[in-house]
């Protein structure tokens, strides 16, 4: 696997493009669409809540066509709570990208993320559709879109790489916005990922979710999951590899590509959080059971204590045992110890269910950095679980807790 | 019911003191004791946390003794993540206790809140037993004990009733210290009630264990359960009433007086937490059964998003409807109309699953108040529930992000 500056355009049969349609007050693109002329196989994974807003309705169904031609994204207005009206906005959107680039509407994924409760500027948004499906295909701008589906997100996130499967290559692209909570109202999580694989729907499934498991579904910004959250993946099998129809060894190849580039567009996510200085990331290793490694690496990610004990640079290691505590998961502490770790070295602080006395002017020091490491080692297993979240900070505070006008 | 000015000291049977054993930099009582010289029967809640502090797991055992006569607390160490030192500790406290009053050590509850993974500092803790013990039966301070209690707290919290029961005059009184955690390291939620009522032990448990599922586990400050989180009552049996020994209707105006003491406690730690600036009240109303009912109303509690949005006074009903969203009941909201309420009036801002246009300065001077109630009304049931909280707030992070030294 080759790390290169991959976008969406680079990958074959995906055209993209992000334009400024007006949707926000920023001056910066708000608009996006990825475009996939000759159709594209597609899978998704959408948000929980019982609270959908219209376009995940919507893309919910539209899914599972085996030909998706375009997918656009609007930043600045979430369409969620907003009813019927809202539903048949998503609807008029779908068939005027239909229109515009003379295909079906059927073949269209819709996606907004920013105000709830608020309807859609329609006569901005079929403007800038107008638009955007005659620049699309000549636009150069790389970047466009993956700066178009930002809200709060301070920079935008992307991701490319290369692979080869029995010589031929194989690209994978991918775009992410941050779960972090727009002013006024709350925002999202989206991911768009594409690749040229030749592959069938059913493995390109079979590949993509549980990846979404070890990425996505393992950060935290605030606990709060929202109406709009999805990530989909496109792929225009336009690769010379042989199709992929079964678990082998280039299926698996495939799927650890995949698997790095969520995890990669999901740490810039947690990195990114509102408010955020730093990221950390929570190890739990030698665990009898991967699941509960799962849910006990999140309860310590997701306790405000422990956030704000990291952005005070505190090596509060009696928050981390709490919060494992608490998580629903039965263990005995009596075989874990816990370490601090960071460019700025390592550092055990708990061992074997008991404290030990450490050094804190070097725990200090490796927690002073950017991105900091939670290990909590239980010697009791093989399995091992990671979540990536961030501190909480004074300014997560002020970005939540401003007025919404 | 009468609400009257009644303390610990002043239901038959029992004593009570707080006094500064130096366990704590600042100059305040630190070491507390209930006296029942004659003895009480018991019940009590206990953290579900995996992690149990020495104190807890002591308790959890002597709590079925018939006869409870002296429960000790102090504050500054959680005696938490100590090991088998720490419980011996515990032994020895209870040891003390009771060579000092004269009475087993099976008659004696330990409790400790403070600092986690420290040993206690026991020269301090037995030179201030030998004093406290000796202190009790003739201290006239009958506040001290609610203060002696307190870790971040910024005030102590005490609360007293009356009531009859054919004719007869029954008292039960409560202090309880916040779950707000403490610099250093985590603190706890602790409680004790009082009464002399004349009811089995059996009866007892079961008017008491309800009433904690609709007060102190219908708070959240930070949606951290701690190590040592203990509630506790102690009934002298002093008072003139017939025998309680069934659910008949002096059976349920106990209940009652005792649910109305234990909500006013919980609701004093709420408005209490850490940096919190409002107390904030959810009532899930006419939802189709109570259980769910209770869940919703936590989730919204705990939103980090619509705390911190309160902070704000902040309208944001769309973080409310989200956090009813993602909190794993299945709800249709087409019936739903949320409320914002408070000393300055009520006001409607979402109707029947959709939001509706409000005057933005009158919620706003809702919002401002110390005392806040949202309301979310399903119009689909007969069941409620009620959960309280606070704002997050920047002293919320500067406190729990302060070093530990």
């Amino acid at each position: 696997m080759i790390k290169k500056d991959i976008t969406i355009n680079d990958v074959e049969g995906f055209k993209s493009i992000g334009i400024d349609a007006k949707l926000r007050k920023e001056k910066r693109e708000n608009l996006a669409l990825i475009y996939a002329k000759n159709g594209a196989i597609a899978s998704g994974v959408f948000t929980q809540n019982v609270i959908k807003a219209a376009p995940v309705i919507y893309n919910m169904k539209n899914i599972e066509n085996e030909n998706i031609k375009a997918v656009i994204i609007n930043s600045g207005n979430a369409n969620a709570c907003t009813g019927e009206v809202g539903y048949q906005n998503t609807e008029i959107i779908a068939k005027n990208i239909a229109k515009h680039l003379e295909i079906e509407s059927e073949e269209v994924l819709v996606n907004s993320t920013g105000i709830i409760g608020v309807q859609l500027p329609m006569d901005k948004i079929l403007s800038g559709i107008e638009k955007i499906c005659t620049e699309v295909q000549n636009h150069n701008d790389k970047h466009s879109i993956a700066r178009a589906i930002m809200t709060t997100d301070t920079k935008p996130k992307e991701i490319g790489v290369e692979l080869e499967l029995d010589g031929k290559k194989v690209k994978i692209a991918g775009i992410a916005k941050g779960s972090g909570m727009i002013h006024p109202n709350m925002a999202t999580m989206l991911g768009f990922i594409v690749t040229d694989i030749n592959i069938t729907k059913d493995m390109l499934e079979k590949a993509f979710k549980p990846t979404i498991d070890k990425s996505f579904n393992m950060i935290s910004v605030d606990g709060d999951t929202s109406t709009n959250d999805t990530c989909i993946i496109l792929s225009s099998r336009k690769a010379k590899n042989k199709l992929i129809d079964k678990e082998d060894k280039n299926f698996n190849k495939f799927k650890e590509a995949l698997e790095y580039v969520n995890i990669e567009l999901a740490k810039m996510i947690a990195a990114d959080g509102e408010g955020a200085t730093k990221l950390l990331e929570v190890n739990v290793v030698n665990y009898k059971n991967e699941e509960e490694a799962k849910i006990l690496a999140k309860s310590i990610i997701t306790s405000n204590l422990t956030k704000a004990a990291f952005f005070g640079a505190d090596a509060n290691w009696g928050r981390i045992l709490c919060a494992m505590g608490y998580s629903g998961v039965q263990f005995t502490p009596n075989t874990l110890d816990l370490y601090f770790k960071s460019g700025k070295g390592e550092i055990k602080v708990f061992e074997n269910g008991l404290p030990i006395i450490f050094n804190e002017d070097k725990v200090k020091e490796i927690l002073l950095e950017k991105e900091v490491i939670v290990i909590a080692d239980f010697k009791t297993g093989e399995h091992s679980a990671t979540a990536w979240g961030c501190d909480l900070t004074y300014d997560y505070v002020k970005i939540n807790g401003s007025y919404r006008s």
